[in-house]
């Protein structure tokens, strides 16, 4: 940690501050230049509070140098994490991997139709919402139980892997029974008291970017999980807020990036939420899969018409067709084939 | 709801989507200018989803005309809530009010020389928080129900409502039990399974704008809880993220003025969180007097460079006795006197 | 245009409300639901100024249907813009464009240098700054007009177009004399003086988008250059403010896809301005190949470590050289090999 | 400067990058902690690039300790800046001011009767735009020239200093012999070609805010006037774009606070622009005036339906006459009674 004291600070001032460090147990090493004062403080700072720091007067700024999160750090860990999920799919390793299905979860028709195309193209994991998080109270708010149980019959019919969003901590043992991967939804990122309860649970857990929230929050947000005892982490890009109307949030592609260099842990791209329609999907997904990321996660619906929520970012049976074999074509070009 | 179709759309075209709005109930007005088709949507669509109506290729923008929040909005009801607390307090009445105390709940004697002096000053509403939502999980999380107890006794101790962040649904009836004012924090604001459990409870809730939220969004969490039974919300606008890094948040005092036209409720302002930044506290308070809040909520610790967190954003008890005589002042001056 | 009026608003002002209209030439068209009154103005409003119409103080919201561009929008032309640069470049053709060189023009032996690699390797287009836009005026500024002869010189001696920014209108004649591609950086994306002042030259306009600059104030500030006579526009994003401080900008890929669909101008991408690390252009250019954009351009040096500006962003020649193949062939999958 | 090394960096790489630094005239000291590898530079690091030393491989991280701006900043120069015009006039001193007129000049008996108005009210400074940045070709681009000299006359005529919108560089010559303050509009906050010709004239500067710009940045843009030659340089805050759309910008009155801890310069408010809805005036004024600004711009028209531009941000007669009534008392109360 360094820190920067203001002009004029006095020599008394400044050694009352290096007391209140040393009676922390902190020693400091001198990085003036000029009459500027800088002190650099030595020792494990990760649990040192830069907002104590503050409330000495003279003190200007306090900047961080050691990283806040540790165990999801590539420091901590060089080696790409790869994540197992049933017998046959691993994220995070040389193949890209393909989530996809309804926004929510509507009914057996509804999730026999979209189930049985998509494993018939080959993809293994399929998402539907049951607990759905939704601006408005008077919309639909997902099957509850009833659409987790569907979800999971569905997938063992087609032999698909299940991931679903928990809403709350007082449902993890419901959602340990019936899906394979935990989603951590956007509004959740930062629910520190259900991020402690998933590292109870040896389920893998897909933990989404919140809608504002910086990439090194996100990595703290996983830290809490992987400090909790569940190393199982995979981190997924859903776009950001920004002042841009056009699109529902601006996919940042870049983060993709910077996850990739700052942490071992996998990361998907999730432009149908990013975007909000349907037809930015194909191409975003072409994007993301260039970029880097080790796979998407996609909506797909039978009839967008009907569909109790997001249709608007739903692929059609057909359009997804098309997309997917874009999709399966480039990801052969890349070296990463998707799975 | 306003439908703008693409150039060229069909007569074909148009039809079939306007059956298909017919199916559902909804008659069409023809609202085109020149070669601009435009169709308006009559009837109720608070509960139409637009996102159905973008599936149509032809569908150019879906604008909805209707608010979609109502038992939180100005129209339905148009005076203003007010908010009792105990015998004594009323949030958005004649008076503001003032919530103050240290931002973590730390042991019996920090809470009880706060505690002392604030109610010797006149403050009437003493805060600290016991779960904490820290980004970190290596900081400190909060002394959890130790801290309630201790919470809940000072306040008896010093005749002061007390009000505390609750951080997940399974603590509720614990909260029912030792607080007066249930605070939902910044990053629970669309935590809709937390939202639509607080209608249960008749305590009041202190709903904090998210951190990138809109207004909105914010009156739709107020409408959550509203519709779920609970009518006594009171909002309070703590600063929103934009790209400014000079402050941890910026402080949008236009809200106050966008939530007093839209909605009745009461809108408090916390200018602790938005600033980060103690030395700023007493003025931004000001500026939130002078725009027409319905109070302030601020923190203040007895000995911030020890504070367990958000020292640097604390008042110690002399600054804050200078600038609490200043909003005792300005409030007069302004017609609003503090309570 | 669309107009919600304010619950309780009597027909005595709704009148005064449609006669106001009436007498600018406009007929409404009455699009209400229940209770809620919903006006739809006919006629060209796109000069009707929506400010006017919040002074009436029983107009609620006003909503503007008609797209505000015109010449630059996929309604007035349909077919994709092509831009042809010297004999044998053409932007947003078949092929897609890389326009590669240094940020700053800084001597002759660094451009021979970069040049003679670049347009061995086939770039076609070089670019390079002579008067560049500085946060700081203690930092290098560009070297002048010598930087545009330079700049053209070395484009001659290798048969490469030359691009460069201008920073104002007085220093138009001398740009149509040096640069085959006028740029406009984001910074003066709205410096609408100037807009207007490139539509005399009929050299090909590369339109930066503003950093914090919505898709649809580009196309309009792109709107401007064409109203003024000159429809040979090139849009380029270059990545858009956001909270997110890990790279400079965020790049919007997005944004190519929003273009392509509302306008028929093309669009480059600059990953070297949105992210600020070298390390990310690669990646990032292969995402925006992806996407659909029609080109690139990025920065590179032959000894960045000595640049006099933007040295983190730039290319090496090494690494230059290998991300150059990637694209190529990634290009060439794609469907529009690099020129 | 700090820098931060990269996890495993070797000694050479480390000599290697010190020799760097050695050459062009810096020490460096060491600042490491545990295994992590930090470093001060020593010297004066104003025209240092970062941006060059990200260049090599091992650096992780570059943080500027010295402030980027030197004039501009409270540690040059302790005492507030005063900036007088005409006789009567003092912008930063012990009244706060007020700068009042129509977004638009637009005719004789417009400027006229607002001017009559206000001087009468005991308003100095008259405001109004000749040559308007508007977003859109096809809306009132201003009367230019024509509009300075009916500015003038005008503010002759009731002994007003008058303030204007200067578009480019080309017309500074026309602006300094037409208007007391030469005001930079958001949209050029960072014209650089601008700023620095701006430190030629001796008239006082409004630098406004760039709707995306953070304060340093502003600071920074402050620092290119002042270096060039002109001292006299007034700040205007006028509202940041984020993600909320209810107001048109959002107004960060926390920058007040922040630029007077870190600079000098006086700072002013401008409500109309940053909220766009002229209800809201009085009160963000207000707030304004409470959290220390040295005064307010507003726009008043006499007849804001008929207003060429922005007529929804304009004040009335009567509801300005309610407004400064309330701002008089109130700054009284405060202690900085409005000119």
């Amino acid at each position: 940690m360094i820190v920067k004291m203001k002009d004029g600070t006095t020599e008394a001032s400044l050694n009352a501050f290096k007391q209140f460090l040393k009676d922390k147990g902190f020693e400091t090493k001198n990085a003036s230049s000029g009459e500027t004062i800088v002190l650099g403080i030595i020792g494990d700072t990760k649990s040192l509070d830069e907002s104590q720091l503050y409330t000495f007067d003279d003190v200007y700024d306090v900047i961080r140098i050691q990283s806040p999160f540790k165990q999801a750090s590539r420091t901590f860990k060089k080696d790409d994490t790869k994540i197992a999920i049933k017998d046959d799919i691993v994220i995070g390793g040389e193949s890209s991997v393909l989530m996809a299905g309804p926004c929510s979860v509507e009914n057996p028709e509804q999730m026999d139709t979209v189930a049985k195309f998509l494993s018939k193209k080959g993809v293994k994991i399929l998402r539907g919402g049951a607990y759905k998080p939704r601006t408005s109270p008077y919309t639909f708010q997902g099957l509850g139980l009833e659409g987790l149980k569907l979800l999971k019959e569905t997938g063992d019919r087609y032999h698909m892997a299940v991931v679903s969003e928990i809403p709350s901590v007082d449902l993890l043992e419901t959602f340990e029974q019936y899906v394979d991967i935990i989603q951590i939804g956007a509004r959740n990122m930062q629910n520190f008291h259900l991020l402690k309860a998933l590292g109870r649970t040896d389920k893998p857990i897909l933990l989404k970017r919140g809608l504002a929230s910086t990439i090194e929050e996100w990595l703290m947000s996983a830290e809490y999980i992987i400090n909790a005892g569940n190393p199982n982490v995979i981190l997924m890009e859903r776009g950001i807020r920004t002042f841009e109307p056009y699109t529902r949030n601006t996919l940042d592609l870049s983060a993709v990036l910077a996850v990739k260099e700052r942490s071992h842990l996998p990361v998907l791209v999730d432009p149908s939420h990013a975007s909000g329609k349907w037809q930015m999907i194909e191409s975003l997904s072409k994007a993301a899969l260039a970029v880097g990321a080790d796979g998407l996660m996609v909506e797909v619906h039978h009839n967008p018409q009907e569909a109790l929520s997001d249709g608007a970012q739903s692929l059609k049976l057909d359009t997804f067709e098309t997309a997917y074999d874009a999709w399966v074509s480039l990801s052969k070009t890349l070296g990463r084939p998707l799975q």
